[in-house]
């Protein structure tokens, strides 16, 4: 009865589908047998105990170019026992945040034995994707079939597949109808104001429903801004007062909104229970390489790189490399200024229209040319990151993040400190701000969002063609829909959606991610890296406007006579605001009373477990022992 | 059998004491028979199962004057039962360090059953303090014999017996033998270089060793600034390239001494144990109070006082006053500089001898009034963080510390600002910076450390003549310490150590709290808020060496023409330093590399046992439920 249980979930052909694997079309049949009978394998035989089956037509028939293509599944139990496996938090009736365990199910909200609806789409496909991953080699010393393709024990089967080319992707599918819905409620409604981020949650995941919710919070905690500086324009304010308070309450503001946003982060995170879920030991990326040795904390074997020379890589070779490319955007824009003085000049010798054009083109030119240096540093960046070899996924995304982020910061920043504090020309300063900005939003659209969906409605056309070419049929929908999918870009997380708020703070492409291939969901608890981004920013604006303020001519104007004083008092007013921002910064606490309250709780609870359990031990050696210790005494 | 067993260990009259309790002269026979019954109950009855005995002279006979006076002791396995509860860490036979368990002690280094020397004694006492805060009331609505005394179900006995004024204090006792060992050890070896920490922690604690660890660190890290700049002086470089250099350099190390501080902190900590130790859930301090509620972390019922009254308290109150206070010091400081113009001008009008010394005056009055103003600012300081009432210690701790920390800090420095950069006279300043250096630290040396030290001698000779009075006999040893000890003042933490040590830099009274009570243990990981409070310190000095670099006449002398250009490459410095500083503290990692690895391992280890105790119940449950599923399918 026990061993049957597995083959017969196997060979069910009605498991709704949830992740697709993809192999090699060469891959030799022992292989893919071997692998599915792993992924099928009980938990006792130290299989996954999933559900799997090739990808098939109706009526039964594989078809050639396809049998590369796995289903895989779950029953629901499993996943229920996944979800414990992985810690998810989940609420409770009392409303409190529980790290779900199979026993003391019923406690749960929504729970019910036949309410398929309990774990959210993204966290059933983050299980399985966390239990293909975890799949380990037991005796195998190779992957049969592939004698080349080393195993050891506990090594990850699926990367070891993915670094030998037989594997090619596993992504999570698509919900068509879902992805109605959620569509629906996202901007089919009349109001935009609030975006569906439980909804976004529950089917991308928190990375993804985390950008959007930063987005949305960061647009509305603008418009205070945007109200303050409504008189400014109307009645045309000037004084110096008015203005440097201003600037003033801007700077603060900005300090403000990103202490906020990690109380709303935490509101948030609490809600979809990431923010108590215990990190897990980081397996080593995928890319990862090195010596098999052993791994001092797991104790077991794994490539080992030594950290020296990883280091001797970031500052011997990537530090000069990036320094290199600063030196030669800089170089680049200072031949962008002497375009524009030649144009300048051109302009001011024959005068018409096509020179007046002429005015514009070094702008354009430099805008086109610095998008073309961010594309070529992003791939030098990439490969540069790739090769220091990080063990970790996390610490490889913050060495490129970056790596990334100096450079398009310099590159689009640059020529504007150049111009407002070398040159002192505001004008030129209005100008290229806004061919710059403009610029670059159109391109970008271009890029990240008109061109891929042209292409994929170009293509989905084409396989549409030959699915139909081969058979007629009218329920092709999931065979249809795979196929597909696995032509579709793969959504590189939330890393460019970021960069571009963090480099336009404006709105971006909201639904580029549409046209992608569904990213699996990653539990988080913040933006990460990008908190420590916006907020090194905002010290950098407190700085420049200070000095954008002192060389203002409505101020100069105030101390005719020495300039002396006037520096002295815009450093002295920078210092006051920065010092001002970092006790705002302390003084603001970073999770909300309640939320504090409620982790507190948990731990406390905890402890007393723990302590009780204690007491009990306790209580009973000392009954034991009593006598030894009166024999002692 | 069972229950004889605690009775007798009460009147066991040769356990090794270790903490003092002593009661109020009037307490009631009822009351005590209480509490040292609680004490003496088993863990099963609630009761605490310590070892206590009221002080005895050697006949047996109570004094008539001192039978206030309780010995706690406890047996040796209590002890370690009690270093479970408390969650200590010790090292095991592998080198690692492990939460310390009853069940698995012979893992442990240098555990032996007969070993009484395998907790320390600070550790000893730490967790007999520990047991006797969590003595909690059962089913006593009041202290017996005093019906005034509330007491409600979880209430911890101790604290309600303090705030009557029924126990009057709890303190450990020195240990003479040890004390002299440590004493040699200290300072009767020849060399003074290393202080040993591990001793210095085992007899009082980590706070105090961490204390005298940070003090060692400091000055040996001060070396490598007082090497480099001896050149400076014997060859009177005063060039401009080299000047900057030097101040430079000390900017950045200061800034490096911090971070590699931690770094050192996070080694000694994990080789004691505590950097690993669990925090506890703290109870409320002593002097907290608010009208009887449920504590919404705990759930059970404690004094609950209004958060948002306290934040009033704090920002419409304290933070008034201390402004206030701040404007006071400030008021004084003006009417300090017109003395000293009035002593300058009484000295050129009529010089002799006497007015030389009138011109020293202004700045020994102006030392004893910041002194004495600090004392009473000390005062309402205290009473002001009391009446906010904090719920927490260690909250009130660092209320307390901040307003003091500010007020020093303005009372020290405001002066030599005024000096250095209103009155740009770089003489006055280093006359006033040595003036107020040596008073405050003569005067520092004589109230903290001399005038105790000879109350205490005073004091302990009446003590004595006293005791002899009563019986000549060569063996009250215990008696006459107690009765010594129950006499010295309190040792109130590192508090005042830490702010001479901020404040002065300097050498600070290495032996004054031998003439103190001895302190108990506080198990800590690191130096608290006053890691923040020198780094701020450094971020400050940053700023101001600048500006006095830039005021410096060899710097001015470079920039004949344009004050403008000088400030504003000192600003441009200044900022590049800041920036150097923040990107230094944080790339330099908090804890070395294999702490990281150990820390890491311990975590994978307990992830891993859940995991593995987790697989089985899921396979048990899928075994189970194998049935179940399958009809529903």
């Amino acid at each position: 009865m026990k061993e049957s249980w597995s083959a017969f979930d196997t060979f069910e052909p009605h498991f709704r589908p949830l992740v697709i694997i993809e192999l090699a079309k060469d891959t030799k049949e022992e292989t893919k047998e071997w692998l599915t009978q792993r992924i099928v394998d009980k938990k006792k035989k130290e299989g996954a105990q999933l559900l799997v089956k090739p990808l098939v037509k109706e009526d039964g028939g594989k078809i050639d170019g396809n049998q590369n293509l796995y289903l895989v599944g779950a029953s629901h139990l499993r996943l229920l026992l996944g979800a414990e496996t992985v810690g998810l938090v989940k609420e409770c009736n009392d409303n409190s945040m529980r790290t779900f365990t199979y026993s003391s199910r019923n406690t749960f909200k929504d729970f019910a034995e036949d309410n398929h609806d309990f774990l959210t789409m993204a966290e059933r496909q983050y299980i399985i994707k966390h239990e293909l991953e975890n799949l380990r080699a037991k005796d195998e010393r190779m992957i049969p079939g592939y004698p080349q393709a080393k195993l050891y024990p506990g090594k990850s089967i699926m990367r070891r597949l993915m670094t030998s080319g037989i594997l090619l992707q596993i992504f999570p599918l698509h919900d068509t109808e879902e992805l109605k819905k959620l569509w629906y409620t996202w901007c089919g409604q009349v109001k935009i104001s609030y975006q569906p981020l439980d909804e976004i949650r529950c089917y991308f995941g928190e990375t993804i429903a985390l950008y959007f919710g930063f987005l949305e919070y960061f647009t509305f905690a603008l418009v205070p801004m945007a109200l303050i500086g409504i008189p400014y324009y109307v009645f045309a304010w000037e004084d110096y007062d008015k203005y440097v308070m201003f600037a003033s309450f801007n700077l603060l503001w900005s300090t403000v909104i990103l202490e906020v946003w990690k109380r709303c982060c935490a509101i948030m995170t609490y809600r979809w229970g990431t923010l108590l879920m215990k990190r897990q030991f980081e397996e080593p990326r995928p890319g990862f390489h090195g010596v098999l040795g052993i791994n001092p904390v797991t104790g077991k074997e794994e490539p080992v790189y030594s950290s020296i020379k990883r280091q001797i890589r970031i500052y011997l070779v990537s530090l000069p490399f990036v320094c290199l490319c600063l030196y030669f955007s800089l170089y680049v824009m200072m031949i962008y200024f002497e375009l524009e003085t030649w144009a300048l000049d051109f302009h001011e010798e024959n005068e018409s229209y096509f020179s007046k054009l002429m005015l514009f083109l070094p702008s354009i030119i430099y805008a086109i040319v610095i998008e073309m240096m961010n594309r070529v540093y992003r791939y030098a960046a990439e490969f540069l990151t790739s090769w220091e070899n990080h063990r970790l996924e996390s610490s490889h995304q913050n060495h490129l993040i970056l790596k990334v982020l100096v450079f398009n910061f310099l590159n689009c920043f640059a020529s504007l400190f150049y111009i407002a504090f070398v040159l002192f020309d505001m004008k030129l300063l209005r100008q290229s701000l806004a061919t710059l900005l403009i610029t670059s939003q159109i391109l970008n659209q271009f890029v990240e969002a008109l061109l891929p969906y042209w292409l994929q409605k170009r293509h989905n056309k084409k396989v549409k063609k030959r699915v139909y070419s081969i058979k007629v049929d009218t329920d092709l929908s999931l065979f249809e829909q795979v196929n597909l999918e696995k032509e579709m870009g793969t959504y590189l997380g939330t890393f460019d959606d970021y960069l571009e708020l963090f480099l336009q703070f404006g709105y971006v492409s909201l639904f580029s991610c549409v046209v992608f291939k569904r990213p699996f969901s990653q539990p988080t608890a913040n933006i990460g890296v990008w908190q420590l981004a916006f907020e090194t920013m905002s010290v950098i604006s407190v700085v420049t406007n200070c000095a954008l303020i002192g060389l203002s001519p409505q101020v100069n104007a105030l101390f005719p006579d020495s300039k002396t004083d006037l520096i002295l008092i815009v450093v002295l007013a920078e210092h006051i605001l920065l010092a001002l921002k970092f006790v705002m910064a302390f003084v603001i606490p970073d999770k909300p009373r309640d939320i504090q309250i409620k982790l507190a709780r948990l731990e406390f609870e905890s402890l007393e477990a723990l302590k009780q359990q204690q007491m009990k031990l306790a209580a009973e050696s000392l009954k034991e022992e009593t006598h030894g210790e009166k024999k002692m005494n």
